[in-house]
């Protein structure tokens, strides 16, 4: 059982219009073991739509359109569609009455584009549509099915969680689907698979005709989101089977572990503390508020975070964090020893339980001698020690001041759990 | 001239990633005249990558393909590339010095895994990557072109913008193409719109078989690009009609265009102040060092920038910015006299020339009496006085924050140029 997403208009195409709809959908359905074949985005012509369907009949069971439901002039999505089913369009008195209904509660009279609304494909079942205008049906032909939704992200959204999902799943579904996510950070990926190689090829010796596993590698800067997925007939064992791998990839990279889910660094961190009852200040150079403006971003952050200072300029080390201008003369702003004393100086000013201090290079420009741009110095520490250490990242500015950013929010969370 | 987009990877299929590549892709392309006909998203198998290159044989020019093209098992996009055009994968000398380069600065010997991606079709022309260890490369085959980029959003946009699109425009662009882009803030796109329509018509007044003009509205949360395009054989006549519409446009809405081409709000409030031999320094409570990182996103805001004080707990506010108790217990944080306070505090701090300050609510908690989520109160500063200004945004939090952070920078920009 496949499904395809058919995307119809033009502004997506053209880049004008960024389509969410796709993916939400794609989440939903594979959530409910109807796994996304192909997405598919063509132009609001009557020969791009059919040209798409085409393909997709080839290729999976079940195609939902979505746009060009409206009522002007471009929007051609079901002549298109009773075209290739050779089906003629008629008008649907249920759908008429529904729109006369809401135009009436409105106090305007349907005119002529309005109405053409109520016209569909004559071997189309109609689905009620509660939250617009545009016609839904759903059309069974040659063993296919082919749904149509409308463009609106919130009308689409409604519509296939409320109307068609219950739908889908009981004429579709009949395997089941376990999937568990695991966050990783601070390895790169290729050096991760090769750890993980052993436990790819279990996977690959488990499947048979009944269960399918697999393991998927999302990486987004240094985070790498492990997927396990396990498809098959018997929900009981495809769970113990996914708890079996992920208990071997904990075993074979647990330190670079941090999460289970849709957990960000930023959002474990927040945990963290909370579950401690602890509070955070950090003292930032290079990273120039990123750092504290990742952990911020966690709603509820102002429960543990207290703020940071950004020491942009050398004179702010001095003045506000207490580093002193010794140190800056001898080790140079970028150096273990200056991110020993911001730390010092930022737990002193904030009285938290935690600090973190970053000085590094983000780039382009500010290298100096030993130091190439991307190095960095973090370190974290409480009122009973301090861990230090350098990186070096080879990106540009900004991705740069990200892996800074994350990369302190890691060793923080090394730092609290005793990880080495 | 039609372009097609293949999206490879099962994290789009599955919805676990949202793609931004293709809007990204299709947008630039079809500013430079050449359009998007489809955009195609497939499993990263073999199979169905070679499917999809397939129907976009059929149906477009270029093919450009995104994702797959890691080190690990399940990138295979070069593979199936290979099978499909019926050529070898050979070892390139270049790329593979390239990567030896690139993973001895860091001290580390390639494995087996990084050594793999030196391996292109032997029919493929590389194309230099400097932002990863992705193979970018370019086919020819009867008639059609073939070039594939990585997933990874910032990676693909950089060789899309730098190393791909001269070429692709001297290959595929046989007309002239005149484009210049206005920035707008602080003005809602419909009421913009309802400004410009005068020039919308007199563009379409002009156009004729040989010239075509147009305007494109991009928004960007709060900020809109305004793009001019001409396109046409005679590149003088379009130079002329755009500026004459840029002109016009500057004239009905110049106060909320604060910058021409690809300056952001950051990267013009940087080149101001370091016109003006200023400097600059924030105090930030609900942006929560996210104006800091704007401000410091941009290269060389060292020369103008000192620093921040994020106060995210109202102590803070008072023990490092002076703002009073009594101000905090009479007013709120959320509101014009802390604001001032603020504004005065961090002007003394940091011995700046102009100070900004933010205290708002982001959301979803948080909300107070008459102070829905989604208020804030900014202010700028210099010696000789202060502007403060509420606005209201109805957004989730990450928006509200990126909202209030930018309109801070816009309230700079009318308080050092004197715009009412």
């Amino acid at each position: 059982m496949k499904a395809g997403l058919l995307i119809i208009g033009d502004e997506v195409l053209s880049g004008n219009v960024q389509d969410t709809n796709s993916s939400f959908a794609a989440r939903l359905l594979f959530a409910n073991n109807i796994p996304v074949q192909n997405i598919l985005a063509v132009s609001d012509t009557e020969e791009a739509i059919k040209d798409g369907i085409h393909f997709l009949m080839d290729k999976v069971d079940l195609i939902i359109t979505t746009g060009g439901l409206g009522p002007t002039k471009d929007d051609i999505t079901k002549v298109a569609i009773a075209s290739y089913f050779k089906s003629e369009l008629v008008l649907d008195m249920q759908i008429l009455q529904i729109l006369e209904k809401r135009y009436a509660k409105r106090g305007i009279a349907l005119n002529e584009l309005n109405r053409g609304q109520a016209m569909v494909p004559a071997i189309a079942r109609v689905i009620p549509n509660d939250v617009g205008t545009a016609p839904v049906f759903w059309i069974e032909h040659e063993g296919k099915t082919l749904i149509t939704l409308p463009g609106v992200p919130s009308e689409m959204r409604y519509l296939l969680q409320n109307e068609l999902l219950e739908r889908l799943r009981d004429k579709f579904v009949n395997e089941a689907i376990v999937q568990v996510t695991l966050n990783a950070i601070g390895i790169p990926e290729s050096d991760l698979a090769l750890k993980l190689a052993i436990v790819e090829e279990k996977m690959e010796a488990a499947n048979n005709h009944h269960e399918k596993y697999k393991l998927a590698y999302l990486p987004d800067l240094n985070c790498i989101r492990l997927q396990i997925t396990g498809v098959g007939k018997n929900k009981d064992l495809l769970e113990q089977h996914v708890k079996q791998f992920q208990d071997e990839i904990e075993l074979l990279a647990g330190k670079y572990i941090f999460a289970i889910g849709t957990e960000t660094i930023a959002s474990y961190i927040g945990k963290l503390l909370k579950e401690r009852g602890a509070t955070l200040a950090t003292a930032e150079s290079c990273t120039g508020g990123y750092l504290a403006h990742l952990i911020t971003s966690i709603s509820g952050s102002s429960d543990y975070y207290q703020g940071t200072i950004v020491s942009y300029d050398n004179a702010v080390k001095v003045k506000e964090l207490g580093v002193s201008q010794e140190t800056l003369d001898k080790f140079g702003a970028v150096s273990e020893e200056t991110c020993r004393e911001m730390l010092a100086g930022c737990l002193k000013k904030f009285g938290t339980t935690y600090a973190i201090a970053t000085t590094g290079i983000a780039g382009p420009g500010g290298e100096v001698d030993g130091k190439p741009v991307g190095t960095v110095w973090i370190g974290v520490a409480d009122k009973s020690g301090m861990k230090t250490k350098s990186y070096f990242f080879n990106r540009n500015r900004v991705e740069n001041i990200h892996l800074f950013s994350v990369s302190a929010l890691d060793l923080l969370r090394k730092f609290v759990k005793g990880i080495e």
